[in-house]
């Protein structure tokens, strides 16, 4: 069942990691839980667009969970099974919840990933790279045609090491996803306004800059809108929360086809809404259960909270 | 000139701290520059409220502060003038403005703060105790003769070494205010969320948690209400943002002298205006040419920025 309730407007290609995580975090521990970016935005993406995914697998990857995606009506043709071991990424998060603690990183099949688009899938008009080797985005990015919108997830591991390929992924997107550190460490500024437009002014029209816990900052056209994360008490486990914001913004901007900055907008209120209940539980377990119901209800909160007067 | 260029509504009680500051930041120094957190506050509130403050300075202030303070219709016939000198902080912010390194903090006369609040002070309707001994916060509340509404800050060092006594305060004020890092630290959790439940716990109604460029939350009776910092390029000096947030927030509140949670999330707004001018020159340079129709206009922004649209 997706958001609204109805099917249409248009798919979503997300190319990404698909891995089996084990995390500890001060409320519990899991093993071996489905995760990877590209699991946690198709499924976060699935409440409101079809989407197909492309990503790679060993022959360990256990075969309910590719029957999980296919339940959200998740297209899994394009994850490749490949022979070896499924990645694998351990991580801990200790009382600050915003900074996960790597214990491991094996990247295994992961490691020879070179994504393959499908002939179907090249046209696909809503496009998220999420976030890999910058130099793979360039080869997905050669191999659609014209996308109406992409937009692209990276980190400070390849800010660091491919600065050249991610400036000339920059060039080629729509929308922009960062962290706060990461906007920060690529630009060399505290500001994340200043870091904004410079991103900008490599390409990509709109930035989001994801920040936790404070929510998320989106800079266009000499504007910016500032949205809240939403306020919850208990934080279960963190991770997935970036991917998952990205998931339901571009889900939410194919299912409308509506790429104006109005929109914008209201994805970004959609993508907190997947990441504020994505944190709630551990692996994917709280996004399996949710309904369209919860999202309506959670977006009218954020309304509420960041509600005030005119003067 | 006041906001809305009118005077009326009652007048502000602010009771803390008045310095002459040395601040280094990147894009700068100032030497001995007229700060405090009570100069900061009033200098702020006097934009929409009348002000008294109350405070202490040694005999080397200089008689241009006073005037200035006098200029903005803040009545300092309350700053006691002690034998010695006046209470000096020097500081310094590297590239995180976040983050102010004391270089040393000479108390002066104000080792011997003992505020006394004059007689036609007592009824004033809104008091803000400003950052400075809870102790001295209490010998106030002593003092003033119900208050409509009463706001407290504090630091760190009163979290670490007055606990006790911080905690007789809360039980006594309408409004807390903390920043993040105090919150933690006084409830011992990551929570934001849960560390302003837990503070309301002690007696204020309403918890303001100040996230400096992350803005603010505010909770009160299960609600949250999230209000952003405004998306400056560059901040110049962050030295007194606190303060002048707090002394919009009461001011404005004073002005209107409605102190129900609409109200509330206004004036936070207006505290949010003042403190983002405020951090864009150093000491109080900036506020000091500040107008109405400044803030009127940075309001709007507000606006503009948290603006999305019902489902």
């Amino acid at each position: 069942m997706r958001f609204e309730d109805r099917d249409g407007g248009s798919p979503v290609l997300i190319v990404g990691s698909v891995a089996l995580d084990t995390v500890k975090t001060p409320l519990g521990r899991v093993e071996d839980a489905l995760g990877g970016a590209a699991v946690y935005s198709s499924v976060a993406a699935s409440y409101f667009a079809p989407v197909m995914v492309v990503g790679v697998v060993g022959e360990d990857f256990p075969k309910e969970h590719l029957e999980f995606l296919a339940s959200r009506g998740i297209d899994t043709a394009g994850i490749h099974t490949s022979p070896g071991k499924t990645f694998r990424w351990a991580g801990s998060y200790e009382f600050d919840l915003n900074q996960a603690h790597t214990i491991f990183t094996e990247l295994n099949v992961f490691a020879q990933f070179r994504p393959k688009i499908p002939q179907a899938y090249r046209s696909t008009r809503f496009v998220f790279l999420a976030n890999i080797d910058p130099e793979l985005q360039l080869e997905v990015l050669d191999q659609v045609r014209k996308p109406k919108l992409v937009a692209c997830d990276t980190m400070n591991f390849w800010i660091e090491n491919k600065r050249e390929a991610l400036i000339e992924v920059l060039k080629r997107v729509d929308v922009a996803f960062m962290n706060d550190a990461e906007a920060r460490q690529f630009v060399g500024t505290t500001s994340l306004v200043r870091a904004a437009s410079v991103i900008r002014g490599f390409g990509p029209k709109t930035i989001i800059i994801k920040k936790g816990e404070h929510g998320a900052l989106m800079c266009r056209d000499g504007i910016c809108f500032a949205a809240p994360s939403y306020p919850l008490e208990e934080v279960v486990d963190p991770t997935g929360a970036g991917d998952s914001f990205a998931g339901g913004f571009i889900g939410y901007l194919a299912h409308t086809g509506d790429t104006s900055e109005r929109n914008i907008r209201k994805a970004i209120i959609y993508g907190s809404t997947m990441a504020s209940y994505n944190v709630e539980g551990f692996s994917l377990d709280r996004l399996r259960r949710l309904t369209p119901r919860d999202i309506s209800s959670r977006y009218n909160e954020f309304k509420e909270i960041v509600f005030f007067e005119p003067m």
